[in-house]
């Protein structure tokens, strides 16, 4: 990678770019010390204004730090963790055996919603007991990467908070419960800026940007037994597709 | 939804999430206009400047649009096109039978680079004859959804470019080829802000989050026979997982 004088990308966009280049392709390694300002700009005859910003947002983004004193650094890549082998029902509350160690928050009895009726298909206006709201974090030691909130028709299990509250284990509440079980699914997965909740549920600034899954998961009947939302911070996160 | 005047977060930001969820519960019509700024502040007691920056926001959001000499109307809902089942093998290069009106670019010939070496679990400083890059766009008319780059190793497909270029078919060149064509594979999902050329393939605005995939995909020999990069715009598709 050249920079370009006449280019319509500006100058300090580029050398973030040719930085970033020299750090994936090893040029840079990880945790070493980089040229300093005045290096770059004899180097690449660049002024010590455009350096600085490619550099000031290479900091901002944490490829480079800035060690006080001593000169800007490499930062130690943060490896995005990987979920291995996504598909839909990965994190379906349904499916798991065991809820005692997931941080699960008190399940609640939510009414019916024009929005959430949508995704279960419910016709509007149909009448109906509502779902259960199961909401749980996903994380990796203290650090929250995610958070995923399952809603659960009322009519197909009707004491699935009663049971949870008491302590009965789930294996057991699915007992007689084969054919309500998810057996499929279809989440629509984008990226989207977080709502207010959903970033106080991530502990991220307002707005950032956050991968979004929703959507239903079917059981051997047929029926939607289950409607998925998963939220997941990018930055911490990857997904595996096979 | 109710505004808290006591929580941490801002007015404006709570009330622009009311505003989000009239229009989702569909108290606010798409397409149709809201109340004014002046009936927001009688409403819910709150400062004009407050509900402007609410609105201010949803309309840089695209969610509201405002009408001169009108008022300020729920924007038509841009409906994200939905890539229904996909799976890593969704944009295989190889696995099509038909290029001619993906808009494919002319196929080029790439020397061995660290980075993909290393997708393609290539030993460092291992000698090859290189890739062969493929790229076209993802699009919807003239909309341009995304990119795809397939790097194909040349060691397996010596002739790929020259039969391209040829005209030959996909499927003349495919025809002895079987054991190379990928089966399965695990492509690495996430959202990160796109470098300039991704930004550039897309035409959106540098640094615009865009949803990343890439990874190896595995012949039926076990051998790695292509490495795709797609990108995409969250803003414009949501991808269906089963």
């Amino acid at each position: 990678m050249k920079l370009d004088k006449h280019s319509s990308i500006p100058l300090y966009a580029q050398l973030r770019e040719l930085i970033v280049e020299r750090i994936s392709s090893g040029a840079y390694a990880r945790g070493a010390q980089i040229p300093s300002e005045m290096e770059f700009c004899r180097e690449l005859d660049l002024s010590r204004p455009t350096v600085r910003q490619a550099i000031a947002e290479l900091v901002s983004d944490g490829v480079l730090e800035i060690h006080k004193g001593k000169g800007t650094y490499v930062a130690e890549e943060v490896e995005r963790l990987e979920i291995p082998h996504f598909t839909a029902l990965s994190f379906s509350f349904l499916n798991m055996n065991n809820v005692d160690n997931i941080g699960l928050k008190p399940i609640k009895l939510i009414e019916p919603d024009a929005e959430i009726d949508r995704l279960f298909k419910i016709a509007e206006k149909q009448t109906h007991p509502g779902y259960w709201l199961a909401e749980w974090p996903v994380n990796a030691g203290e650090q929250i990467l995610g958070h995923c909130y399952s809603y659960i028709p009322v009519q197909l299990f009707p004491e699935l908070g009663q049971s949870l509250a008491a302590g009965k284990r789930m294996v057991d509440i699915k007992s007689n419960k084969y054919a309500y079980l998810p057996q499929k699914g279809s989440l629509s997965l984008t990226c989207r800026p977080a709502k207010n909740r959903e970033a106080e549920a991530l502990d991220i600034p307002r707005r950032s940007f956050i991968i979004a899954m929703e959507g239903p998961l079917f059981a051997r009947n047929g029926y939607i037994c289950e409607v998925l939302r998963i939220i997941l911070r990018p930055d911490l996160i990857k997904v595996e597709i096979n």
